[in-house]
């Protein structure tokens, strides 16, 4: 059984428990949705980081770790089209850690992002743990009542858009793997600056809470979830809840023109991670054709780009490339196959 | 530097940011406060718990697990005196016991306790670690606006009460780390019940959201912390929000008659236990003279035992025993001394 099964599992169990009128979404989406009755919703995402799966103290600084957990959670509340406004933060570190400048230099980065989106830390929990770092990050955020953005509400002849570029964050991983460091210089000259600026967009990711409010409170989507696993897998969870196919033109793919800039032993795939590399944490989004031309062109200096049609389920969920469609496997990132 | 020295710093750090008129109570409770607007509040509260450190797979049997991490959650909800209605579950685990039924029969724990209390799964997170297994814990629960009690309300004159009784889930805790085991029936028949009841205090706790809800729902409580650190220690906590004294009468402590009652190599120092050791997640709180009659003798079965008068802060945090008082230190658990 996979993860995704075992929480298919989970939800089925926890729905046939006694009805709560004011659960709007439970299990099954980025984030639960909570009805307040005074007009507002409150949305809620938790993100469970755990060192040497989805992280190395080796090759994520503390300060970069703090901006990058609470980053996670904030393009969880962003593709519910919220406003994130709460964190909470549980996190274990072993004695020896503690006794380093890590917990402090950590809370700099958390802090530094929540500021600038106004996310106060109201609580949490700090444990020693016996080996490993291990990071909860669960944010709340708010919406005006009925009009969060779930995944289950994408229709046949939907556009599906997705916001920025993909792949950059896997091959900023690759290259880490391959040795580079943040602040390295040893690369050719010509590299330097992709390097470290696709190094940023594995270490320091930046969730798009301006477009997720955009769409959420202008009812601009349909249905939304954000690339965290990766496009093949997401879109894969999006068509699932909403009960659709999908055609998406391998062309028209947003691959981070950073990657297809490599070269030499360096050179990577990126329509491969585009598709598969996950932790891109943009946005993933269908839309009404009535309503494209409302969508703004840039937000927070970020575009977007259709990459494709929604189609009935029994489509499938198909990648075209020129005049041949093959079915997209979901081939991104998943804790237990 | 200890972990609540650093809690404290990060609270400061919180407190310094732009204000928040929504959030009634942040870092520094049993769990946060946020106004809805709506004539009620949401109190939100994680638990961080960690192999090796707060359980242990050879002696926590998954269900009991899944029952205790949530009963934990429950206790900070009750000690806020609210109602706990939501739950969501970070769940880590190795391949090795994804593998297993362990993830399984952990929820099944889980859910036969929320199902008690009418509290609905609604999210969280799910990872592959390493090596052990680690859980967040985060309970959302309800209470009228600003109803819900905290630790800083006590004041001079007050007595002090505490649920249940005391000791028992350590002395559990060193039975089991001398070789007891659940269903063992190796003692000596006297103490065979007793042993297994005491296992089962601490495998198994019982929160007090009866208590819980009663004393807030009916304002009887000016503070109230619960017991998860050790007496000794949540009394400093409680004393240090509420900024006052307390005498607490040594003779009055609800030390756990079943520890009493072990004998020979088994015995064990009842009141010591009872003081620091921890993880019996009653309820501690103070009361006004006048609402004393008003106290319930028991709820759902459990009675409140008085243990002592709070004082000005001047006075300290003291230990009466006979005619003699003494300084109590706080010699509960800490994560980072």
């Amino acid at each position: 059984m996979n993860e995704f099964d075992f929480i298919e599992r989970l939800r089925r169990h926890a729905e046939k428990r006694a009805s709560a009128p004011e659960l709007v979404r439970g299990i099954g989406d980025d984030a639960a949705v909570i009805k307040q009755f005074s007009g507002r919703d409150t949305v809620i995402s938790a993100d469970l980081l755990i060192e040497n799966i989805d992280f190395r103290l080796e090759v994520n600084p503390p300060r970069l770790l703090g901006h990058k957990v609470l980053a996670v959670s904030l393009s969880d509340i962003a593709a519910m089209g919220a406003r994130p406004r709460w964190a909470m933060l549980s996190l274990g570190v072993p004695q020896e850690v503690w006794e380093t400048n890590f917990v402090e230099e950590f809370y700099e980065g958390f802090f530094g992002l929540a500021d600038r989106y106004d996310v106060r830390l109201i609580g949490g929990d700090l444990s020693r743990t016996g080996e490993k770092v291990v990071v909860d990050s669960v944010v709340l955020g708010e919406c005006a009542s009925g009009e969060s953005v779930s995944r289950f509400g994408a229709r046949p002849g939907d556009c599906l858009f997705v916001t920025g570029a993909l792949g950059g964050s896997a091959a900023g991983l690759r290259l880490l793997e391959r040795g580079a460091s943040l602040g390295s210089h040893e690369a050719d000259a010509a590299d330097i600056h992709a390097i470290q600026d696709l190094l940023m967009r594995h270490l320091r990711p930046e969730p798009r809470v301006g477009w997720g409010l955009v769409l959420g409170e202008e009812h601009l989507a349909t249905a939304m979830i954000d690339i965290s696993d990766g496009l093949s897998s997401d879109v894969h969870h999006l068509c699932h809840e909403s009960n659709v196919g999908v055609k998406i033109q391998s062309a028209s793919i947003p691959a981070d023109p950073l990657v297809a800039g490599l070269s030499g032993r360096r050179a990577l795939d990126p329509l491969m991670l585009a598709l598969n590399g996950g932790e891109d944490f943009e946005l993933l989004f269908a839309v009404s054709p009535d309503n494209i031309s409302k969508l703004p062109t840039r937000v927070d200096g970020v575009a977007v780009t259709e990459i494709g049609e929604v189609k009935p389920a029994a489509a499938g969920i198909l990648l075209s490339e020129g005049s041949r469609d093959w079915d997209l496997q979901p081939e991104g990132w998943m804790h237990f196959k």
